[in-house]
């Protein structure tokens, strides 16, 4: 075998000695690394180094030195690395992961998690043409950091940079889309086939954890995969999650499906442990490769005869492979080659144990594992989060909550494996038997709910906008349709800032105005949250929502002890008396409107700016009182086209009102994806902006723009 | 014990004998049923009668003698009776059942498979405090019968009568609706901790079939139920079917989940049919009751030793008895009961297999069992259906979409378990290779969908309308948002006729055109549904949908050969010019506009009517044009709020035409549920008729309406 790399002793830091390869594009050399470092440093550096054959790194606030990362452009460059060489690579991956997130904040531990897998995949396969589907996403920094988007990591979720997830055209290595969780396995199965149908070969390899797999999603995808029995890779990254791993509150997440006990069995399997370890033993006597490789497979095809917890997979067809060690890359490669080299006829699993945050101590540590965090000091993993003189109006949600469950014992809540994100954990913590995480399951969780109701209980289903999206038939189906009281709480709603469009909760209002027996509420601010959270309580006779937006409330007076009135159903009300236009605002963009009426002022133009509350049932008196009052009506809500703007038309047609000199407008979020960003960026560029509703005001006052130019 | 019941001698067919109890409410008798009678009748004659220790029945057009069944008329009538009066119930039950669909139509061979099972469940729970939920519920039938709608079967399906699912605000005992599939373990569970919380101590049984347990949401119910232990009984009722049991066109459902082998298994397993037996013959030596009962649990609970696929259900955590007969009432209620008296401290999972069709001949031998029939010979089993000059829409759908087939590789066929219903069997039979099948499994469907277009295939996924619902967050995150061209075919759109509103589809046209990348499309015929075939084959750059109707085609000139020609997307057309009025029809409702400009004419107004085709992109020129040109526009669509008439609104708004003199109206389904009935019902019920749009016109114009007494 020809020898085509090169030497380079790059300028490395003091303590650390490293041979490193060129990158090169068809041979295989074998690469020697030494480290001669120490743990010990000066303390204001990262530092990597081996130690009795394992790598360690010393984080500090410093870019750590990657000579071997350096020179990793495109998966190619790793393809002749050493099992030693894709350690060291997996160091410097970490340090680096820890070092750039803690300057940009993102999704942290899912990524640190996962380093080992994503090295030995994209040392073992061969993307793009070999394709990976990473689900939910949030794992995917060190993808992105080996597939040539290193050097836009520092734009991450931030506007024009990268996204927090995998993106179809971000990348010709980002072979599927996500955000929501449990897709993987679906769009994999969709490739495998037109693979097949169109004569090509490449692998497909979806990797899901194993808080994705308690979607239902996850189970009709293995048992058709089972079915059609297309060869693919499943990899169940089994990191002990069962909650979809999120920023919980005050606590880790706990097991909520008993597949996780199914799991655990096979990861506590004493007879499997013994067979490995006896395996190992023997393989390491006879030290031969081939033989090495046969023999951990072979090794972990036994553990599936003595984990019964296996037999799950095997049942809806998939050959099941495992447990194996996630964070072991000489195993994972050694898999990964045998699969590859000779493929199953049909889908195979692969389940690897990880630890979330796995190698970044202060990660390891943390109750949430520093799963979604903020800009951090990289030595201590401490977050250097903004204080806010309010809360967030998930807080206000939960208190108001807990408030009128104090009162009302018949009160529960359901969310779906987001304790932490709906605010619900704190529900919990003060009533637990009252509070129901079912997993990522948002079917279930809508349908159980209405069961619930249908029994006189007074559920609250909290689900964030964008993820009720995937119990919509059940919130038509079995919820509006038996008119059982059930209430959505919409977190989440309208843009959403860092998480992009995934993310974004921009359909609600439309998809659940159309539904005839649904009360349809949204606050202007977080004492109005507490208010429709009292409403939505006291609503006992048909199903009921409220959407409120990510963030920090406005400050508004809180009612006495945070415990909301319910308000009068179908009830908006005036908060500016102007005159010829009325802003009739509909949820939080109602302060958009009071700040461009504000602006306005100082242009002598007074206007109107109402609060409408409800979408259904409309408050069909105020509508009248302003479309009689002004010249123009301007409808402003952060929702999609067929909402409360749609609502409002419908009614000013019916009543003949449209058919007079009434101008209507309706301002909403445009008619196209909005980017990840700042949610200044991102309110701006949808034309939500108080800017933009004064400036449309001016515009329909035949006013110059210019005027705009405000001091 | 007191005896109080008294001897009846009815008057029976006088080749049968009886002893009938009458029912009593508390004291438990004993009745012994004799019967003399023999197979021979006179062949038009229903006739039941015992033979060798078995039920039969002869049927023919005339009404059975039901003497016992004629004594029930709420579940507690059924208390008292002893198996052998179960049997004899469970005869009458379908024979009665046979002759009432043989008279109505409905759902025929689902309910005639779960005859014993509903007997014996009415024998041993109470309902209504113990909760009865019937997952997907066409079966449901004898249930209805059983608990006090026996006399207005006769109206099942037709306005104003019985439904065809079970129906929360039609009996007490219908713990729950349905007519969505695998939705009863996820709202038992709900009932089950609701009657938890509030110390009550009632049953709950959740009845679903194996086809239903494909769907995502019925494994997270599972996966739910296990982690939460409580106390409810889920029935699986195998009946070999694995894709939802619907009038198939061409042969029967095939297994297209490996979980259908899994269940295979547990049936077929000889170890497990051994023990059976072996335990059969030593309780009947026994003979003592007692044991028997005890005998019969422990017998079937060793199956769950044996039987390798049981543990599917035990690794999700329910405790699994079976497989059990499902024809054999005794067995039936030995285990009900056991399961009643020493309720688990979790879930338990009975495992019984039935046939659907059971005990009709002609439903047990049709392909597809007769699962939803019209009015048919109950002694022949031949239906009685009425010619069309005109195929159903769903098979013009599939005509031209085998026809692009033909010419294009890469078009592939998705759809879930609705292979008769979509039309797709058609296209299935000519590339058996190109379609597929993913089981109740929307959501899968779609995301499948989008990894097979992501390839470069060309997928058209078709689902119902309604239960596109189900697959919404992954038409919205993995479609749409990621722009694939994944076509969408939304059959049975708008009103349905007799299944009523779980399968109506309403809400598709606000649901779908909301989304930024997606282009809409309604066909006002069968030709232009051809030709939409060919418009969504052709777009490849994004996503594309079109809804058609329920029912036959007007009979359109169809294009040359089936193949349709692809349409100017976003381009819509006049198909009569009139003055004053237009009426722009999104959809087949486009025909009731053409007709109610027929009436008008009669009255001297000549409207113009325009097909608009598109709903997204919206056809501006036109609206422009039609809005230019005349004093009032009337968008009409069988769709709900937020749909095509909100797009057009928000277009007039924006481009300041509806500050004009133009009056808009949108005429729409209204905003309340329509229930069951015949299509010219519902039309004109929902106020979108012919006639009412007429009448729109007419008040418009302020004309009175009285002119609309047609001759």
């Amino acid at each position: 075998m020809a020898f085509c790399g090169t030497f380079v002793q790059p300028s490395v830091s003091p303590c650390i000695k490293y041979i490193v390869p060129r990158p090169n594009h068809g041979c295989r050399n074998k690469f020697s690394v030494r480290a001669s470092a120490s743990g010990s440093g000066d303390g204001e550096r990262t530092i990597i180094w081996k130690e009795k054959g394992k790598w360690k790194i010393k984080y500090s606030a410093e870019k750590p030195e990657t000579p071997l990362l350096d020179t990793i452009n495109h998966p190619i460059h790793m393809k002749n690395l050493t099992a030693q060489d894709l350690e060291q690579l997996a160091a410097e991956l970490r340090a680096d992961i820890v070092h750039s997130v803690s300057n940009t904040g993102g999704h942290l531990s899912s990524s640190l998690g996962v380093v080992e897998l994503t090295v030995a995949l994209h040392h073992v396969f061969d993307t793009p043409e070999d394709k990976i589907i990473w689900d939910v996403g949030h794992q995917a920094y060190p993808h992105k950091i080996l597939t040539g988007r290193r050097p836009r990591m520092h734009t991450i979720r931030k506007a024009s940079g990268l996204a927090g997830f995998p993106k179809r055209d971000e990348s010709v290595h980002d072979a599927f889309g996500a955000g929501h969780s449990s897709t993987s396995i679906s769009a994999g199965l969709g490739m495998a086939v037109a693979r097949d149908l169109l004569g090509k070969n490449n692998n497909i390899i979806s990797v899901i954890g194993d808080g994705a797999l308690t979607a239902g999603q996850a189970y009709e995808a293995m048992n058709n995969a089972g079915f059609l029995d297309s060869n693919m890779i499943v990899i169940l990254n089994d990191n002990k999650q069962v909650s979809l791993p999120t920023a919980t509150l005050d606590g880790p997440a706990t097991p909520v499906g008993a597949l996780s006990s199914a799991l655990s069995k096979i990861q506590a399997s004493t007879q499997l442990r013994k067979l490995r370890e006896a395996a190992k033993s023997i393989t390491k006597q006879l030290g031969d490769q081939t033989h090495q490789v046969a023999a951990k497979v072979d090794e972990y095809a036994r553990g599936l005869i003595s984990a019964s917890g296996s037999t799950f997979f095997e049942e809806l067809g998939l050959y099941y492979i495992g447990p194996v060690d996630g964070h072991s890359i000489e195993d994972l490669v050694a898999i990964f080659e045998r699969v590859k080299a000779t493929p199953a006829p049909g889908p195979v699993l692969i389940h690897i144990v990880t630890e979330k945050g796995k190698g970044y101590p202060p990660a390891e540590l943390a109750d949430d594992k520093m799963h979604g965090v903020v800009k951090f000091d990289p030595k201590t993993g401490h977050q250097f989060k903004t204080k806010s003189p309010t809360l967030s109006y998930t807080q206000y949600f939960a208190e108001s909550l807990i408030k009128e469950a104090e009162l009302d014992k018949k009160i529960v809540g359901i969310h779906a494996a987001m304790g932490g994100g709906t605010g619900l954990n704190y529900f919990q913590k003060r009533f637990p038997e009252r509070c129901f995480d079912v997993g990522i399951a948002e079917q279930h969780a809508v349908t159980f709910a209405a069961g619930l109701a249908a029994e006189g209980l007074k559920p609250f289903c909290a689900i964030y906008s964008s993820f009720l999206q995937r119990g919509y038939d059940q919130v038509v189906h079995d919820v509006d349709l038996q008119n059982l009281p059930v209430r959505f709480a919409m977190d989440r709603a309208g843009l959403v800032g860092a998480d992009g469009p995934t993310h974004c909760g921009a359909f609600d209002i439309t998809y659940m105005a159309c539904l005839p027996n649904m009360v349809v509420m949204a606050p202007s601010d977080e004492a109005e949250l507490m208010h429709m959270v009292a409403t939505a309580a006291a609503i006992d006779d048909r199903p009921s929502c409220f959407r409120f937006p990510r963030g920090n409330g406005i400050g508004a007076t809180l009612p006495l002890n945070n415990k909301g009135t319910p308000l009068e159903i179908g009830k908006g009300r005036i908060l500016t008396e102007g005159s010829r236009v009325a802003l009739l605002g509909y949820g939080s963009i109602v302060q958009q409107c009071r700040q461009a009426s504000e602006m306005l002022k100082e242009h002598d133009i007074y206007v109107t700016v109402a609060d409408a509350r409800f979408c259904k049932p409309l408050d069909t008196d105020l509508i009248r009182l302003l479309a009689k009052e002004h010249e123009m009506l301007i409808t402003v809500e952060e929702g999609s086209i067929g909402g409360f703007g749609s609502h409002v038309a419908h009614f000013l047609s019916l009543s003949g009102i449209l058919d007079g000199p009434l101008k209507w407008r309706a301002m909403m979020l445009p008619d196209r994806y909005i980017e990840h960003g700042s949610p200044e960026i991102q309110i701006e560029e949808s034309g939500l902006s108080s800017k933009n509703i004064a400036a449309t005001v001016l515009s329909l006052l035949e006013r110059p723009k210019e005027a705009l130019l405000f001091k």
